[in-house]
């Protein structure tokens, strides 16, 4: 159940029976030579929308651009200071709880998210925390998940891919997004077939320590057959854990 | 061409030939009782994309959430603060521009957002109008569009609907909508069957003057293949208004 | 009746009679070859006070400088940031607020703060909108009036002017401020007689494009006594208007 | 000269003689009994144009809302949080510095701004000092005068009233809002002729102590002429500081 | 009693006994040839520490750096801007308040931060001025002194140096950190043995007017034995002061 | 090296020879019956100041309150919101980078720091990222380690106590703080001996879960002879590092 495919008569009858919603939240950034800008937006929507049809679960629209300074050096990134990120996922959060929800479930699809996601739920709870005795704030739950974290998908990607998953533009992700976007594979010639890892600075230390934009990975091995059994194990875990934190 | 499913290499290759991208924006609100939260975005998503693919402009991931908080006393909506709309699309532009982008198109969905999206392009111009002599801040030129008025759109729908087009859920863009995602067409009763009309104050005032969100139309009129005849004339306009732009 | 110019005792009283407040906001931006610098906070000034004088009604102190990043290159002229005038009407409007002033009421001066005035009624209402069942925030009912558009006015602007009235330093506009302040009033050859008309982007570029200032206008024909014709339909529109709003 | 009653051209001309401008700052908020909610703005104003005409200094529109946070429980007070009074003059200044001026001076009417504008000053000096070395910003600098520490004017104040001036709505800043505006001038009974004194805490706190506005002053000592030597005065001081900040 | 030494239950049993608290609050910035740049924290912390131990008061942790933009020429020197100061301050004070504490006294080593500092007073104030009747916030109550103007230090530091105390790098202030850090006295040439003073701009002017940092100063003159006579007087005037705040 | 406790000619000095700084960074934060409210800012200044000592380090003054939100429902607690401690870590990021710094090594205490301080440095690289080609930003590179993730520190903890190190409120932080601080060592009964451990969500609820503040530890065991074991291994092997990470 797509939240930006629902009415909203249908939200409020959802809301009568659950005060939870998952939402897909990513990053628009260069994937090296064969990854599409989209992949760390796309992988967590094509598992979120999956696991939503399959379950019942409410699926609120992807929170598209996230934290990719570091990739800013090659064409096609798209990036928000942390701190407009906070402020506009505080947005969401209070929209959301105004109508009743209670707990937000956020799908993440970019490493490079995490600490900003995490600061943000911070900046939210601080409401509750500043507000001392007899407030009136709803309660409000925040969890962050990274759908290769999800019970199981690490095995199966490790099992598809045993060598060069490495951490950026990995296989597993882009056979994520070539499963959902079929028509988007494509075969280009990358060289070192394992790109070198190493740290993560500024934009344009980025790229000259990753020329192509790969971390440590090959994903010339990618295919969207790998990505149907990864969006499967992904969503399985999804509903599972979903399901326990809207329940709790 | 969408930006989301292109490589960066791609992308450093469609910048050698032009400098500007189509930006998609829109809102998640509530559009009554049988229109989607997602009306806003998905409207421009659906045109903008069909105009990249026939044309080979370059079409950004679309800005799904905007100012709609006159719709928050309904279900599902999400809305940002306009300091923080301001702030996302400042980064956006500022991003862009890196890559060498100099015109930015903008593609809304929403009537709410104009004037936020005008006040960003004024927060966005500000950098350069403050830098004085001798600033080396490359160009950038951003330009807005409301989908429905692209030449000839508005004469398409009168047409189909000269009773009943009103200003909010109306049925030109539950229609297009529709013919995109032909499965999220659905009867709803709705009485009186042409909503009432009026100003828009805050969120408490909205619901009360409009209780089942419509604001003086009749979207029970809608159909897919209305929606077909709306976004093939708005593929065209934009087609022929987006390359002057790029042109200019 | 100012209220700058009354003391808060009469403050007090006139809220026991109406909660409704008249506010001027403006700009300081150049107004082409004869027109004052203060031209469009001095408009909605002259009008406001002349209309709170005949009829009882409160003015507040003029809101000043605005919205006018695209006259940066024409010395004198002062902006603020979206971002910051959004802030500074919040305050204005959270200590009007606080008095228990329930209704707003801001005759504007300058095109180019539409947008930025908008969003920001926006960011007032977003904390009712975010707030709530159970909230205790008072009613705030925010309006935005151009001066140009009182009912009539443009009809005796037209009949004064009917050849280059233009879309920046009017005749009319210019007018109203040598009625205001006949002093400033001056004779200034300029040419073409008619300015070149077309779009606003940032500061270098509308200089570049209209060299003097004017957009589309012959201020030349500017008059201290069409001031007073152009003054005299304003003020009784408003009066009309305003206590409309005010008895709603 | 002032720069709302003037054109661009004139303020360009102006430029290259003198690079300094001359800014009243002041705030709108209660005076007691028979002073004016505008005193703190227009007395600055009174001063700094009888100045400007006098002299040739040119003159910037009034910055007429102010840091009045402790005034608040009295009706009709308007108050900018200190962070938006910062951001505003920021604004103001890179706006002036824009166009080359490289001197402000700031004439200020209320004792309640000082510490906001001398905080401005430092965020505004933060931009150069941040830079670091092979920066191109242009020098500014910036200068806080209150009208009533101009030198010789509390003398003739003192000699006026050597009893109740008090520290606000002193007699003193209301004979000068009188001089300047004879209209308003009222006479009020207030008790105890001389108001108490102590500090100043919260607005609610404020008008516990100090229930009719007043602090430790008899402004019923009041005069339209005590004004004019108090003007007088102010100008002739004026006149030489201003001289002399914008020779150094 | 250090609350960064102390337990939470600690505190809460303190809270029982006192709503008070003392923050020492400073700079890191330079301070001339032989004075440390951590004096303007130092001082303060110094001095509360030891009337903390002596009289049972409670004392935060040290606010250390603040308003230093115009010691930026020197190396060393950190500094907030005064937006960033204020919000960090609204921050400690929120947190406190949650707790019970309702009185926070500030104890400023540094001339600088006072402007931003008592600008931060009134943003903090403002969130209980904009409530309005019916508000829930507790009161809280700030109050902000400079250890040198504890009654009776500057007395002592005037005897102690007659001559060349001057306003930034002074004998007392250096001195009271060598009482404090006894190791860190160190003896430098310094030339002229009395530095120039004047006025405060940027911080490029700063270094062209004042080379080594020194203001009007001659802290050759500094010794431990001094800072032990001036730290016993402020301690005794501080217990005093802070006793009479808390118990008001 | 204390920056503190130096003069600024010793630092512009110490840049001839080395452009990396190291700053202790932590919290203000309850830790549970016997832990101080100092702890996690203390740990990494003890650790830094011996190392400072010991290998001609430069140590700049703590960052003592971070981000303590979930601590909140226990008195003494003191937290930032993450928006104001990214923009008070920017602005001590550009102080430094102005004195030529090019390498800030952030030694960390607190783990919930950890999101917000890693989201700064994001922010902090935006400013480049965003800049283009031809900039003249100088290069700044951040790192950020955890004290108790230093190479064998954790070793020796586990050593020293296989049972009950948990997760806050450990034995090996406070016993840290004890080796620092003798005096601040205590017995104080707790029970259970080990306290429950789980998930962190906003203050109240963390109090409903973690009633003595304690999670998943026993720091009974805590020892000042412990604290030295485990600051020895920590000080070496942060010499190391932070040499690595200067001359890299």
């Amino acid at each position: 159940m797509q939240l930006q495919l629902s009415t909203w008569p249908e939200i409020e009858a959802h809301l009568a029976k659950s005060r939870a919603i998952l939402i897909p939240i990513g990053s628009t950034e260069q994937h090296g030579p064969n990854g599409l800008l989209g992949t760390d937006a796309l992988c967590p929507e094509i598992i979120a929308r999956r696991a939503g049809d399959a379950a019942g679960i409410l699926v609120a629209p992807t929170f598209n651009v996230g934290q990719a300074q570091h990739h800013m050096a090659f064409a096609g990134t798209i990036t928000l200071r942390p701190s407009t990120m906070i402020a506009a996922m505080m947005d969401w959060a209070q929209s959301l709880r105004r109508h009743g929800f209670e707990k937000l479930y956020w799908l993440n699809g970019h490493g490079g998210n995490i600490a900003t996601i995490t600061a943000a739920f911070s900046e939210i709870y601080h409401g509750v925390s500043f507000a001392g005795a007899g407030h009136n704030q709803p309660p409000l739950r925040c969890s962050l998940r990274n759908w290769w974290e999800l019970p199981g998908v690490m095995d199966v990607c490790r099992q598809l891919f045993p060598v060069g998953e490495g951490s950026h533009a990995t296989p597993s992700e882009v056979s994520v997004t070539w499963f959902g976007y079929p028509e988007a594979a494509r075969q280009v010639a990358m060289s070192p077939r394992i790109a070198p890892n190493g740290p993560i600075l500024d934009a344009e230390d980025f790229r000259r320590r990753y020329p192509d934009g790969r971390m440590g990975s090959d994903p010339s091995q990618a295919s969207a057959a790998a990505g149907e059994k990864i969006v499967s194990a992904a969503v399985k875990a999804l509903i599972a854990e979903f399901n326990q934190f809207a329940a709790d």
